[in-house]
């Protein structure tokens, strides 16, 4: 059984845990960031002060193995009401949150519901406030803010939790049981590095002996990486790890030209992430693109900021099997 | 494989099927009334434009064979926020019927979820608004205002629907094919009542060969049915039925003293449905209460007037089961 551990948010690890969850002989955990603080999931947070459920619950559909009408009803959002805008999954996980008084065995009792194949762990259960501060010195603090209002296309300086934010004890088993982590793909400055900026984050991979591989994203996000190449997201992120990325998995399939239509009315120039990297060894190259343009669920006030251009879970599974298999 | 059929609302059902659903060869539908339109369920009704939740929600939560904590989130009451009032397994239902748009299909996918063991089936899939008229020719529409404002001790003269409300199809079968049709407990003209007069009930009754089983409510509603004898339930009932009952099931055991005080606090005096029914062979009698002081939610508005004396759930099983076996 190899021990696999995803690191992301909601959308990007949905995607990547969507096709591994068919390998077999597979273990996997996700570990999935606290930071979100906005729409249904902000909410809650705000109204019943439980942690956030929207990246969690992206990542129980994603391992689920219950029928499909379960599985979308989990993403069901209500568009009238006292109820308008909520995810129903959201609510799900809040309402076990509350009733058991513990965020994390929520999750368990959801997963049980779901016939989830794999855990999901929060990567912390501390209240994780999100904040950058930019060259400019600026500061901008929520995920959600850094998230729809960008960067304003400055450099980050350094991104950190208001509060001290801890790694959960879960997490660390996790990391440090790993023989692969798989880090994204996912909105890189919301999603990915608000894992690994956690307290006993960077410890826990140094106590492990897991091979990190990491899917370079296929997009850039508007006044947060545009422009980036491939290299950027390496360099950046092996400085926040303070370890090698042992696999560095890069699309290399164009998507089509309604996809990049479409997505660069959303992000503006600079949209595709350039492979710069060479002959660096520790590339996998594949055609991992998704033909798919994905539709904007009716009442989700944040997807409209969503990636048009995804991995396609199975061809993303099967570049990842490869590695692992060597 | 014996057929039973309850017929109920809410809180009487979830007594009667948590003991039913232990015997063995029994197939058990739950029919349920959808004249209900107060707390959380009504607002999920006015806002979304769903069937009442309530009573279907109680049916699934006694038939349901998962774990504990997952019947528990059913009946889970936010108490903060925006969802402050809803009951976590009205949102479920609610979810899935808009979802699907079928209110029916939504109880069948919940019952999946649930590992439900029976079927539950709305009496109707037409919106119920339920009036009465009094003697004094005073009308009170609106299941809430019936049960919460009380009759004013007036007789009902009639009991109707505003619109012209049909058997639903699944509940005119399982009607017809029961061997058994089991009718309350329950509010009176609340729960039971609502239910006989649909379009073509009685007709369903008169194709169907079940034997008809009456357990007698233990305790009378203030206002609503203060001082009838176990007689007066039985006559009413075979009134509307235009049927005779086959075995009407008694209480000999009193509750304790503290059952009693608890109870007279709530409803005045005329508690307590006397036993007036001497040697009518049709009478089963066993000591059928239970000793649980029943507690209200935190949040649930409307639970405050349900009943602190109840049945208890075995043990009224099991008087059913020595009928049936006959």
């Amino acid at each position: 059984m190899m021990n696999i551990v995803t690191i992301g948010g909601g959308t990007g690890s949905f995607t990547v845990l969507s096709g591994l969850k068919k390998l077999d002989n597979v273990d996997l955990k996700a570990l999935v960031t606290m930071a979100d603080d906005g729409g249904s999931a902000g909410v809650l947070m705000d109204e019943l002060g439980v942690l956030p459920t929207g990246d969690v619950r992206q990542c129980l559909v994603a391992l689920s193995e219950h029928t499909q009408v379960v599985r979308e009803l989990m993403n069901y959002r209500f568009t009238e009401g006292g109820l308008k805008g909520h995810s129903f999954g959201n609510i799900f996980l809040a309402a076990l949150a509350k009733m058991t008084g513990d965020f994390s065995k929520g999750i368990e009792i959801a997963g049980e519901v779901l016939k989830v194949n794999g855990l999901v762990i929060p990567i912390t259960r501390d209240k994780a406030r999100l904040a950058v501060k930019l060259i400019d010195n600026s500061v901008i603090v929520g995920q959600a803010n850094i998230y729809i209002n960008g960067l304003r296309n400055l450099a980050v300086k350094k991104i950190f939790y208001k509060e001290k934010v801890k790694l959960y004890v879960d997490a660390k088993e996790a990391i440090k049981k790993a023989d692969y982590i798989i880090l994204g793909p996912g909105n890189y400055y919301c999603s990915v590095v608000p894992n690994l900026i956690v307290n006993g984050f960077k410890e826990a991979l140094k106590q492990s002996k897991a091979k990190i591989i990491m899917p370079i994203n296929l997009t850039n996000k508007l006044n947060q990486t545009t422009f980036w190449k491939a290299s950027d997201y390496v360099k950046n992120t092996e400085k926040f790890l303070k370890y090698k990325i042992d696999f560095i998995v890069i699309n290399n399939k164009s998507p089509s030209k309604e996809q990049i239509k479409k997505y660069k009315l959303e992000e503006g120039d600079g949209v595709l992430v350039e492979d710069d990297l060479g002959n660096d060894s520790r590339v996998v190259r594949a055609p991992l693109i998704s033909n798919v343009i994905y539709k904007v669920n009716a009442g989700d006030t944040i997807a409209i900021h969503r990636a048009f251009i995804r991995h396609d879970s199975d061809k993303l599974a099967k570049c990842i099997k490869k590695i692992i298999s060597k």
